[in-house]
């Protein structure tokens, strides 16, 4: 699990490498495969308010890699973990990961633990997604499943939350074919979903994020399955922006919605999706694609990048430790436990 | 009604010069505005087509100013209209409107009568815009109204049917505010609704397909207004693929969904949405944007163009003859009558 080679195989988007932290630019997906090398944690901040790295998993992996290059380069940790905070406030992961590494930081002993702090974090994301994919793979019916957004290796510390539970029904040899959402305005789905199913041989087609409810509407689809940036306690989950109407029509058309997500998603601090803060992003995300204008100069613009599905259109919400079902305040507070 | 400069104030994508029929390139907007000039019916086939000129309304206007042309040409006009009903099949308008220029071809005359009959069908749409604004202005509720795709001065004779309702209110001194969805993969909202907006000074905002369900969800829309390409005798209403997505979320959250369109719209000979003819589009309008590739090469790809709102979702049906309500199959009769 701890294997370098091992990390490289599950796709993973980020790397520790000769005390550096190399991460796969997402934004250069899919015309160009570009590492790039941060000695700095200032240069990991940046690259996480950048989306560099995005998917709130790969998100806690690398602000972990990113307090422990502070420590390595002696710079005061409060600092260090304030400003890796700071970057992006919806998922909760990476939060989550900087907690664990202020603990360790507080327990002293230098850098050398922090880093073994961070690749534990790494090794233990990837282990929890392929759990994730073991309990999701039998709860996936034959035919095509359509996720939204890239919950995939590329949102996390390898292998995928979402797209696990879809590379572990592949594996165990199910038929399964994907509809990825191009899930606008990133293009998370047309660039990472649709380039790491196609590079593991699974069937993928790409769809508008329109599309999604005609397709229902046509018998095309039999379920849904996405990732999550925070679950609160009674179950609302937040994903990226246009989650939410998928999982209307989802309902309307009495198909599945699996959410798939590590226990570290899961926020017991807030009671229900109202209390998680929606990050608005940049207008030009929006406006512009690949530097040219696609709206008029000067368009106002709105670009919330999450949206928050209730708790009662998910159908179940699978973890590394089990499968929460309504009602969810009881479930998930058994998986936390 | 007649006079080329109350098209020009209309904002009219298309105009008849010199005995040559102009259309504004809605490929080029908002970058450029580019008029092209067609004397061949040919080429106004394959405009089109290409989505040179499109919105029902406005792709029938185009295709009865070709036969006009072909007859100009003293092309057979059978041949002339067969290869302009066959430019695309969702549209009921390109239909309507080429069975009125048979009908006058059939009585003969030549071309003049052919060239004051496109004319009129261009007028009389405009008209009819103008008609469906002043019965859907008092409709709209105060506050924001979400549009998709362009159903404005763009996609009609001039003053537009969705938009024109909001030009109607806007002219009333209404303080309405438009939502506009970006609707995806042709950008027909980022690209033309905020632009023709922009341009009348009514106050619009560009959101991604994907925001839509969220902004309600956060209260911050009051109302839908959308087009038609063909309503069907119980009044589901195809329309740009997404607009479906758009109606269940409206749906969920109370709010009003109107659709509206010129009778010739309605089409009296199929019974409901299950009949209408879904046009699928070339996978590169997904894959590419403006030549540029935002998905991996060799991505399989859906783009169905246009989805079916069923009519218990819609809030009223506003045509330049009235204002139609459930259950659409009396209303609708009645409106046709």
């Amino acid at each position: 699990m701890s294997g370098e080679s091992d990390f490289d195989e599950a796709l993973s988007p980020l790397r520790w490498r000769a005390g550096a932290l190399e991460l796969l630019d997402q934004r250069a997906l899919p015309a160009e495969e570009r590492w790039l090398a941060y000695s700095d944690y200032r240069g990991v901040a940046t690259a996480i308010k950048d989306m560099v790295v995005r998917g709130a998993p790969a998100i806690g992996c690398a602000a972990a890699y990113g307090v422990a290059l502070g420590a390595l380069a002696r710079a005061p940790l409060k600092e260090v973990i304030a400003e890796l905070r700071a970057t992006r406030p919806t998922a909760v992961n990476l939060f989550w990961a900087l907690d664990r590494m202020a603990a360790v930081a507080a327990a002293g002993g230098g850098a050398e633990p922090l880093v073994a702090e961070a690749r534990a974090i790494h090794a233990e994301d990837l282990a929890a997604c392929r759990a994730i994919g073991d309990h999701g793979a039998p709860l996936i019916p034959d035919g095509v499943v359509l996720t939204h957004c890239n919950a995939g290796a590329l949102a996390t510390g390898g292998y995928g939350t979402a797209l696990g539970v879809v590379r572990s029904a592949h594996r165990q040899g199910r038929r399964l074919r994907v509809f990825a959402d191009e899930t606008r305005p990133f293009l998370q789905g047309a660039r990472l979903t649709a380039w790491e199913l196609m590079k593991s041989g699974i069937d993928v087609t790409l769809v508008t994020d329109g599309m999604a409810a005609h397709l229902m509407q046509r018998g095309e689809i039999q379920s849904v399955i996405v990732g999550a940036d925070r679950i609160a306690r009674n179950g609302d989950a937040a994903n990226k922006i246009g989650t939410y109407a998928v999982a209307l029509a989802a309902r309307e058309h009495g198909l599945p919605f699996f959410v798939a997500a590590p226990r570290s998603t899961i926020d017991r601090a807030i009671p229900d999706g109202a209390a998680i803060p929606i990050e608005e992003r940049d207008p030009g995300e929006v406006t512009h694609l690949g530097g040219r204008a696609i709206a008029p100069a000067g368009a106002r613009v709105r670009n919330p990048a999450f949206d928050v599905t209730p708790s009662r259109l998910i159908t179940a919400i699978i973890t590394e430790v089990g499968v929460a079902r309504a009602p969810y305040q009881d479930s998930l507070a058994a998986l936390c436990g």
